[in-house]
């Protein structure tokens, strides 16, 4: 089965204690994308412009990723984020963001696209998301993300998505700024009060929590002696979750729970690297062996 | 079979979101023994001054801990430490401390208690800690805790400790200053490089990190809705941890992997309220209980 994903792609320079790169593939849909590609079919819908290199759509497209979806605006240039991580690498440092083409981005889904029933909605407006779940027809579950810019700025916007998706991934600073709460716990229940059927708040290098009326998952993260670069690792355990559950069909607690897991090794592989270098010389098995790593290290 | 333990009992002041207590009953031999006494008869060695309430120890004996080794010093007072919690309970902030009789403790184990096999040594001079050893002839498996204060002011003491002990538990940012390390799994290997047979890196509500030659656990905290007062937390996980491992007479990887579970549940019972309100009302059945709970948050 397919999974749809709309959010950004980007050109990113990094700069980390272990080095730098410049204009690098980056982009939550990117990171997403990618990770979902280990379980199944993505489409990508997305803008660039036209200093997109053609090589990045290629590797995507030899993914399994469909960027029918992604647009190239004529006299535009990428979205651009320039960022700094220092000491424990868990919190970036905004350079310089430079918008783009993302700026008026207004996506627009292929009747093809628009019958995807997995939908993940990467950080971006709310109105922009819900202008996109109003094409989703055949939406049957549906993910969203969200950042402290949006909780700021369109907060009713947010609250109207918020009854109209199963889940929210944000991080614990973003869902205490959303619930005025600072225990994650009643942080996370006050989501659910706004609407979704499931909550999850990603720590960074402390995991994930995952709350629902019925139950309450834990994960830590998968412990990484080398993160290079912590860029993407929210999305790539996005991807990593919704390509597991789209991939099996199911969004019962037991597939949920697994997704989770799945999230949690896919994001550890990708900090070991920039951009989306460590991916790009990783196979599914080497994902399931280091999930199984994952289970041992905590099962008791 | 029995467990020694070293450390401090304390009068605490203790401020959080939540309320006030004054003068509780507090200090890491106090929570380390409670904690620990769900699982095995414990031997607990310290020092505390003529205001000490004799209701306490009554209390303590009351759990099978054997505070024969608790001396009370003449004209000494115990003791106290005043501190206050505030946001997210993540750090506290010491308003006062008085070592009172614990600026002088120098323990002398009694023929029996030297005879104890499992032995933790909390949070104490490094040079105490290492002189309680050198009495405790018939030790099989000894951790030990220690803090900042020790790193900074007695490290070729620590040092010494460290080739002696089978375990060290320490929190994250001690971790990082004893090794110099920011990444705790890289952290973790340094320890293990100083001597001990594996370190348990304690990251507070973001639970716990266990590292041996073999072996890397990873461990969420428990997730707790009410979190009334953190102090003793550490020392909780440290107690159910060694009081497991007593228990069972084991200290297999198996056995290490089950005691942090143990530790990690009982911790999260302690922060529940003040000083030891939370384990004056819970039976080893809760913990058994919560246990089950926890597996079952992160089993996939």
């Amino acid at each position: 089965m397919p999974l749809l994903v709309v959010g950004s792609v980007a050109l990113d320079s990094v700069e980390t204690p272990h080095g730098v790169v410049e204009n690098a593939l980056g982009g939550s849909a990117t990171f997403f994308s990618y990770a979902a590609s280990y379980f199944t079919p993505v489409r990508l819908v997305g803008v660039v412009g036209e200093d997109f290199p053609q090589a990045h759509r290629e590797m995507l497209e030899s993914r399994n990723i469909d960027t029918s979806g992604l647009s190239i605006e004529k006299g535009g240039r990428t979205f651009h984020w320039k960022g700094r991580y220092q000491g424990d690498m868990n919190t970036a440092e905004t350079l310089e963001v430079h918008l783009n083409v993302l700026g008026t981005f207004d996506p627009d889904l292929s009747p093809k696209f628009a019958e995807t029933p997995f939908v993940f909605l990467a950080n971006g407006s709310p109105s922009m998301q819900r202008k996109v779940l109003s094409q989703a027809k055949k939406r049957q579950f549906v993910v969203a993300d969200t950042m402290n810019f949006w909780i700021e700025t369109q907060r009713d916007e947010l609250y109207a998505l918020l009854r109209e998706v199963d889940g929210l991934v944000l991080n614990d600073g973003e869902a205490r700024m959303l619930t005025e709460e600072v225990n994650l716990v009643r942080a996370g229940w006050k989501v659910l009060d706004l609407g979704p059927r499931f909550v999850i708040i990603k720590k960074g290098e402390h995991g994930a929590l995952f709350l629902s009326r019925e139950e309450t998952f834990v994960m830590p993260a998968f412990p990484v002696a080398d993160v290079v670069d912590p860029t993407g690792a929210g999305d790539s355990f996005a991807g990593g979750f919704m390509g597991y559950l789209t991939s099996v069909g199911k969004t019962d607690l037991a597939s949920l729970k697994t997704a989770l897991a799945y999230g949690t090794v896919v994001a550890s592989l990708n900090v070991e690297d920039f951009s989306l270098r460590r991916f790009q010389r990783t196979q599914r098995d080497e994902i399931d062996r280091r999930l199984a790593t994952y289970r041992g290290m905590m099962s008791f």
